[in-house]
């Protein structure tokens, strides 16, 4: 049996329960003997858990049958902070439905604990590639909550004074918990860490526009010189791209903020209590400032998850966006001598340890490279969503981690892009009006002084023989000295007459 | 020179040209001979075409050098068919600024010709696979729509009495004509053809989700047996899902319909008019019924289509939710012996020429291809969108044919599968019943009658066994049968209490 | 009922059948009335079929049901002509099982006319979405080869003296047939179309390469200026790449070879003969001179199309290759006078009507845009090949339909960007010696003669002053200007010491 | 400044070195102060490090412009372990070349502990979206490898005794080592992980086949019921597709093996000796056991990595068959009651706390979730390979760790799925048998007895009046109960005659 490529605290129980016969930590130097070991049960019987872990027996279990990936492919923090919440609200309401004020007040105070991070995060080991439901993830929560709020009580770990089914999972199911939990996470992480990025860089671009907008330069389309603009209006194209991007995802949160709590194990809301669902939803507005509402067909919202494939075709969208914007300064920055070299960007690292001036694009490199994963990310989504078998889809945690992960690296990367890269750009006066005097194309503003076939004559000749448009002029005898200068104005050629 | 995979029409022309030696036209029987073509020049020189095309110079070239394709790689006739309506009001426009008002006229009623599919579709016959701006498709409608506009007023094809670039693309650039006619395209083929069939299903769903309220059946949750539930609820689901794609495509419209008309070849609006713009749009507007607008930015409507990126989003997401609708119900209907088999689906063709009752689910699979392929189409409009250069993005036939290709996909498919499929769905009642009296998971309602632990004890004695609940519950003397009657009833695990 | 979207072939059957009230044909002017429309029938009953058509119920049948796209959604005639070669080879194996000769000489006569085209494709009006185990399109085949063979032998359209089922399709099943057919015709498709475009390019590339041996130019990391190479070497890194894609195409064909033919049904090869699956595959070799063999195991060759996914993964990566090779040559041609300018491109068409000299990388666009359409294709062929279910996989005709379309667009985006692109490409010497010049990088050459520091700062002081190397160097009294001459040589960096 | 989604490693670093303002670790307790860093410069200047750290100027920097994503976001362990592998193995080589024997010792043993892993993993801590080189991670291991080799020989950290790039670095470039650690990780992470795991896989598929070898069951098309086969052919698919799995990826080696070693910054080898390459590859041969060699075209081993999407594309296929597989156990083991049942899976934890019976088929789930991430990440892998710019590819860390995430996940759920779930399937005989009897399709056995009319006639009426074939045969009195049973025989129908 393969042992070294399972993750330290998988090993760590595996080994201490006898189903490995090796185990050498790696990271960490602690060493856990059996005395440090506590039985927790389910109805499959007994099993051994870390005596330092909140967690129980359904995590346990987990640990061992679902031993993918390393420590980088555990449920996102997100999800578990956001069943925090959910554990917070549901325990809020069942008191007015009966439950005992101290038991739901524990909950409530445990639950707070997981939001705040203040439990460590290694009692939340479970691998993404679990059951498709999530259940495992949200008994993992429930059992540390339920062992949190028993120590807050007084009770010994495991005794279940706080039950995780029967107190912490209170008229709630996995099929209903964990696509409420996957909505709430999503939102706030739009909310809490892609929308102010967004607004940064939409502001640091606004303003490079308006620095820039002076500036006149030559445009490019099939990456061949053509007629005339100004940066600025270069810049404002990022601009709006941004600006869209920002309306974009307002647009799918009329969706994304319907939550499938009350539905419970199909969508039915068996085994819950009217109202239940709408009061949890207020309770998660409230503790989160985001308007969420109780999902009108439930059904929908256990068997779907079409609306995370909409949030990630979003995402998508914006990854389309800054991969053009990234790939437009690379361009007009490459060089310095032998590139386009229109704009200068940040100089953050060595590029070469013997070519000054060599800098290379990198924050443009990461930002492309981030669009190609959130690409391939709604791929993952698309596969996955479209995979549902009637009363659940079963891809819940691979959806929600790519979607979390696109908003994760899309935030990080426009920050850092935006910080080392876009803030810093100056501009080589020098080359575009290099390029514009160049360009052959400006011969389109003698079409109306001389007419088209000897303009036509002038760009053929200059072209021809490699000389400036209005020596070729001068030479065809069409046009003066003066009168090239006084026609051949680009700065009247940047807007409709 | 291979010349067996290029399409008839363009074997012809290259024949006639002397560029190919041999030629045997398969599908027309029509001999063209060399005095069958006119002479048409451009800025390359003289070329000849076919005499009985309305198309040009340009055209001609570009059949030359992209001969791509069969037929079936043509530029989309919805495409021709918005250039045809910008090309109008272009010219009613043009009037206002100057443009002779006969000229005009003729474009205007050319233009209209294009419009209704009276000009043939042989006078359009590009591939997709051409330059990346659409400039030829451009060229060529200008071109037919330039010479059928020449001989309304009496003049010669090649006479050039209307000028394809001069007077029918004037104040145009194939830079902002052609993202026009791809927002018009495929807002009209949203409208015309999508959103009815989108609505058509939707009532059908709605129908058989009232018919059906009262069927209760078994849940089933990770394809396992679950909880009861109504059939109406199950279809509950899937008109939600359509309720909610319907709302996903309505909010890409406002993005949809600013057009880039009037920032000709990089954005700036050079060679246009102040006002020219607007003027189009309101004249689209009226020819489409649809609320077109001119886009603020110029700039980023040439130069990117994040636009139709986000648009194609949503029809992935409407790829998805028909996925999982079709999946289901080839799931329901599995069978007819030795599947679920709760539902029948209409018999449109022999299954099978020996065994009745073979039902295919033919229209699931037809639904659940379309479904793979408009996936497929989105990471090519993805891929495409996200790599325009500067001024330019030169994807846009590869952008257009890919979601105008899905939307005619979805829109037929949908059609197909409600007509054919949804609307004849029947039900098996005994099945329903049978599976419903089988399932294991009614002991749930015991709980509160005889306790978790003796309800536990009857559901596994029955699975063990291979029993009824009733029967074990009987036999275990937890219950009466009379009891067992009036506890356990699913009819009352319908909703929350 | 909405009519207008069905294509007129199905229109015109439609109409005639009574089925829709009004009809307008669009295309063909012939006038079909009832006369023209004999009786066919299936086990469903009697069906009218247009009496100049050779298919029979089950075609007019799937025309009804499934009006899925206009005609450029029919299935792919190299399908077709697949199983034209594939009938024939089974009614030569079916004579030594007992088949009378006349009937079986008859069948190969009709067979060959379809895999000569010689029958009308209009006998070949389905579409790709159908049912997803092409039964239909099997059963197409088996009736027009059937009627063919019939009128062959003096009977009349319908009267079944040879019989679709029976006669035609004896020993087979659409289970066995349809991924047979999609073998061979990708197979085909691969030798005919690719392989000769591939072999054409490679020897294209590798003489641009040898043209461009003693050119030296800079190279270009990050977009950045780099240190010296030769246009040769740069171009030598294409021709590998297309080695490379042959080899990677080739590594798939001892899969590709294997056919499905003699399982019948699901596998087991019920109401076949042993052998027939082997002597099938012979005259299939035969017929193709392809090196067909039996499929060990037909369970796996009815139930997936992984060997299918798996050759459309070598074309992605094609795709891939194209695409760098595309972007780069784009690069190098940019300008002519504000971009790289390396190399010109052939001017195919006119880039602009006024400025010469703008030359638009247009085939570098079609051959990209293919690219993206082949990696979106690839991506549907991979979500239908993952979705079968137990014993057949019911997306083969979305599946073979994007496989052959990647293979199609590749053959003829290559061919012409080859022919009218990279054939053509000539150099700008003077850009590239002026590059070499300007560029910093070769400070390089000076580390050993007088040490990095001091060429760290001639380098440095080049920069920032906008001067040339020597000039710095010069100044900075380090070296003599024979000495830089003699030592600063590019031509001394191509290669390890 | 948000930091509270910085990994806390760079967060402690950010905030010692005064960028941020707050600092509160999270998950380590050491307090770091202004005592534990020492200088570090690179050409930028000054630099300070955490005084514990390996890792020197480069990676500081790269963590303050590289903060994107957590710890989940580093560059995976395999590629260090190959750059590991790689220094060694040039650090042997330049001793041939006059590197200091003591020096290139220390870099020997120092290059050891990277590969064993003795060096912890905190010294290697950039993020994956660095620039996409991966000149930082080059860089990261140089200095890990020179600080650790300087305090081997007795330096103090920081004093460059062995100069990160004089010395580790030497005849080397990121531009050709990170190529080369790519191919290396991947070709050992095949060979470690994936191929164990599928001949695991495929030795339990193969035991499972041949002990159901006699086990005949009802085999279904199109999800509908179908004619006889054994369990053991079902599952004599799924060896099949394990093997042409085997077989695809094994294909794919001979370009995988190609080192790009040797080619420096752009391809040409500049800096570097003749002889260099290749003897690098044969050191890495021998440390590996693999039979690496050095690229014929280094050029083309730079600027692309079509071969890492090549490999990438075998790891889709491989995930389509996965899926497949999965799929059809999960479709099997369905029910218990109101499902197919026909086998039954492991019960591995707790389903439901109520319903005994209810295994999920969660190993399917978590395999085909990790089946559509793969997919997913193939888009990446392809998009990023296609984004290559002339010299050089710059999503190279996108690149890997997509391929070695894949490899990863797929090994990994592998193992999962064939210890938890496939050893331990078993056959619930009694539905096998239920179902072969009900299925009206064995009356294809009686079409040579009495005729296909009259066997047509029974099975309709079996079906209409839901009985048995033979109580509809006997009804119709065309055949006796002792001839049903003599002809009506499924262990008939397994196999052609």
């Amino acid at each position: 049996m393969l042992i070294k490529h399972l993750r330290p605290s998988v090993k760590k129980i595996l080994c201490n329960m006898g189903t490995y016969k090796e185990f050498r930590p790696i990271v960490t130097t602690k060493i856990v003997n059996m005395d440090q070991f506590r039985i927790e049960r389910d109805t499959f019987g007994d099993i051994k858990v870390p005596a330092d872990k909140y967690y129980g027996a359904n995590t346990a279990r987990s640990l061992i049958h679902f031993a993918i990936g390393d420590k980088n492919e555990q449920m996102p923090l997100p999800i578990i902070k956001a069943f925090g919440i959910l554990k917070k609200a549901a325990a809020k309401v069942n008191k007015t439905y009966g439950l005992d004020e101290e038991k739901a007040n524990s909950i409530i105070q445990a639950s707070e604990e997981v939001i705040d991070m203040k439990i460590d995060v290694v009692n939340f080991p479970l691998s993404i590639w679990q059951t498709g439901s999530g259940t495992q993830t949200n008994m993992n929560v429930n059992e540390v909550i339920g062992n949190r709020a028993t120590e807050l009580l007084g009770g010994a770990l495991g005794s279940k004074i706080i039950n995780p089914n029967d107190h912490v999972n209170m008229s709630q199911s996995s099929n209903d918990t964990f696509p409420t939990a996957m909505h709430i996470a999503v939102a706030l992480e739009l909310k809490e860490k892609l929308f102010p990025q967004l607004n940064n860089l939409l502001e640091s671009l606004n303003k490079k526009s308006e620095e820039f907008s002076n500036l006149i330069k030559i445009g490019r389309t099939h990456m061949q010189d053509a007629v005339p603009m100004t940066l600025g209006q270069e810049f404002s194209a990022f601009s709006q791209q941004i600006k869209f991007s920002i309306d974009r995802l307002n647009s799918t949160l009329p969706r994304l903020y319907l939550l499938a709590i009350g539905g419970t194990a199909v969508g039915t809301g068996l085994n819950t209590r009217v109202g239940f669902d709408e009061k949890c939803c207020k309770e998660i507005s409230i503790l989160t400032g985001l308007e969420f509402r109780s999902a009108e067909n439930k059904f929908e919202a256990l068997a779907t998850h079409d609306t995370l494939v909409e949030v990630s075709g979003a995402l998508n969208t914006l990854a389309v966006s800054m991969t053009k914007i990234a790939n437009d300064i690379r361009l007009l920055s490459s060089g310095p001598r032998c590139g386009l070299g229109e704009i200068s960007i940040p100089e953050n690292e060595p590029g070469s340890s013997i070519m000054p001036g060599k800098v290379n694009p990198t924050q443009c490199e990461a930002m492309t490279m981030v669009g190609a994963q959130v690409m391939g990310n709604h791929v993952a989504v698309t596969i996955g969503g479209s995979n549902g078998h009637l009363q659940l889809n079963v891809y819940k945690p691979l959806i929600v981690s790519n979607v979390l992960r696109s908003i994760r690296l899309l935030s990080d990367s426009i920050r850092s892009f935006n910080d080392h890269c876009v803030k810093g750009i100056t501009v080589n006066q020098g080359r575009l009006e290099f390029y514009t005097k160049e360009s052959l194309m400006l011969v389109t503003a003698l079409n109306s002084k001389i007419g088209y076939e000897k303009a036509a004559q002038i760009a053929k000749k200059a072209f021809k023989e490699n000389t400036t448009l209005k020596e070729a002029a001068i030479q065809l005898g069409y046009v003066s000295s003066e009168q090239f200068d006084a026609w051949v104005r680009p700065e009247e050629m940047l807007s409709p007459k």
